[in-house]
């Protein structure tokens, strides 16, 4: 019978200040829940925009994190989705292969857990995560891989190919897949599309990278920031625009209707900017373009566009999680990783480890990172 | 060679004031351009919202009227679409069948004379109405069914079975065929999902009819005017609701939502309303639901939502003319019709007489109207 364990944890106890390293209990996991031991986790920021305070679903005091793998530790009662000792990504969005929505065909998003996870607990209502006082501590996204143990449901996570290297797989928990999965399966690029993407983020560069895989024509990259070309056209984009910098006095959607004669056949919105979704959906193709919005916009910030651009046939839909099963498909995404067909390791510019968490959350709002990897155990050989 | 005809039209002189009966002059059609005696045309609300003022693309003085049948008088040179005596529907989404639209195979929308028929005028930038005076009078919608000849692309009209009754299947140029088709081919409707209709209006209750023809579940009409019910019943609906009259603080969204236990497969605007527009959206299942803007909203109005509507899974995408491609499909329509599977008849609730035209504007007013069709030719044994 397994035993609640003490271990370092970042808590975010107050909004927009440092994180808290702390030696925090992580409690044996229940039925259906299984403890797992975090190795890596990848800076995303979803977690930046929890811990600014901005997310209505953000709570204090609490443990982040999202985009995590590591090894089964201890499986509660009735668990059968994995074993001790299973190389795991974490999923925030789970798969229960159960509910109305797994059983639809028609979507990822899960909602066994939804109301529970989106507390903040466990299925149950209560937290495994105490700190020193005792006081419980909340779960975030239903993973928090900001401790170096944490309990998830038996539906938030996926066994893998132990042959992948969860330093750099870890990034499918969140950001590649979201992209790679918006292109192919969201929006199902198929070959000599148009696509164009605003926001060379990871996620923007996933979008990228998963429709060059479905040989898509022409990949347009539009980034306020110059140096992100480079990156764009090592994932496949074929043309980078800073729209700060067109010499013309049409808006950006008219500039890339000439552009594209007539309009891209999938746009994409990968900067949680709302005027951007906008530009985007009225960028699309008359007749048949479809609009993805990804991005997560801030609190209370609402899209508009007049009717006549839908009743024109453009689409507009979004994507959470690429509209990937975590637990059905991601396994093919390790191996597509593993085979060389699919980038991941690219994404990785910087490591840290979590006590130096806070350097690894100011690399990323310079600019100069795209994804900043977390060693939660750097004392360990792995 | 055909010589040009002299016949009575009603003429729109000036917005929002009674229709003109005058004698026009019709020329002889030019190349690739049919003349057509038009036998039966029904009232739209289109042709009231162009009438009004409100519409960006309506002139003066110009000869209204788009939902038309008749019988090919003359063909221009380079026209093989049809021969003289055909029985015909007028097309104001024309197909030609071979630019990037009608190649494309994922829309509706031909564009080849899409210009010129924005702006009034035939494809070589002329009128082919003229009135006492000799000055030319505007088309519309490539149709200009208010006049006894009109003369149209050889791209917008099609030959239908000589069987059809024109003064019924005048229908399938419009209303009927824009909402069974929206239900049909934008939405694509499967045996078992579950609908809702705002708006139980004759493209309303055509959706209503196509979501049924489909076997749809649960098919729910919204309108502010309870004596829609019968009519919404009769072409399939299995629940009425006056949003007016729910005993409930809740939104009509929150109240749908929980009445269908998450939301609809699909919902559909057919009110023009852009807040309806947002409602029928947020009413969509979570996961998969599609929201479908049928109605045509007024001038600079636009539509708002959250963008977590469309990240959770929401679609919102429009439908024009039902995504009925009129040569490829309508005479399928037609056959339907004839074959006593889709209703047609049903809608015509008034006849009147071009003569009459006025008469026929009020009562499509008063509320108590679903389709007026006005004979063009009250005179002629047809």
């Amino acid at each position: 019978m397994a035993q609640p364990i003490k271990c370092q944890a970042a808590v975010l106890r107050e909004f927009g200040k440092p994180l808290s390293l702390e030696t925090i209990t992580v409690d044996a996991p229940k039925s259906h829940e299984v403890r797992v031991k975090v190795l890596y986790t990848a800076l995303c920021h979803t977690d930046e925009y929890t811990a600014s305070g901005s997310d209505p679903e953000g709570f204090t005091p609490s443990v982040l994190g999202h985009e995590s793998a590591g090894i089964v530790e201890s499986i509660g009662p009735d668990v059968d989705s994995v074993k001790v000792g299973d190389r795991v990504i974490l999923l925030y969005t789970p798969e229960c292969k159960k509910c109305k929505y797994c059983l639809s065909g028609k979507t990822n998003l899960c909602q066994a857990i939804r109301a529970t996870q989106g507390k903040g607990v466990m299925p149950d209502g209560t937290s495994r995560f105490h700190d020193a006082e005792g006081k419980p501590l909340y779960h975030f996204m239903g993973v928090s891989g900001f401790s170096q143990y944490t309990v998830v449901a038996d539906i938030s996570l996926v066994a893998v190919d132990p042959k992948a290297d969860l330093d750099v797989v870890c990034l499918l928990g969140c950001g590649v897949t979201t992209g790679v999965g918006a292109a192919q399966i969201t929006a199902n690029v198929q070959k000599g599309d148009s696509v164009a993407v605003w926001g060379a983020g990871t996620v923007g560069l996933s979008v990228v990278q998963g429709a060059q895989l479905r040989d898509a024509g022409r990949i347009i990259v539009l980034d306020l920031d110059d140096s992100k070309e480079e990156w764009a056209r090592e994932f496949g984009a074929t043309d980078f625009i800073n729209p700060s910098k067109i010499d013309s006095n049409k808006s950006i959607s008219e500039y890339l209707v000439e552009l594209t004669d007539g309009g891209l056949d999938f746009t994409f919105d990968c900067t949680g900017n709302t005027k951007v979704m906008r530009q985007a959906l009225e960028s699309a193709h008359k007749g048949w373009g479809q609009s993805i919005i990804i991005g997560v916009a801030a609190s209370g910030q609402e899209i508009s566009t007049r009717p006549f651009q839908l009743v024109t046939g453009r689409v507009w839909k979004g994507s959470a999680f690429g509209g990937v099963k975590g637990r059905s498909q991601l396994p093919d995404y390790v191996e597509q990783y593993l085979n060389g067909k699919l980038k991941v390791k690219e994404y990785i510019t910087h490591h840290n480890t979590l006590a130096d968490i806070e350097k690894g959350r100011e690399v990323m709002h310079s600019g100069k990172c795209m994804r900043c990897v977390l060693d939660m155990w750097p004392e360990e050989k792995k």
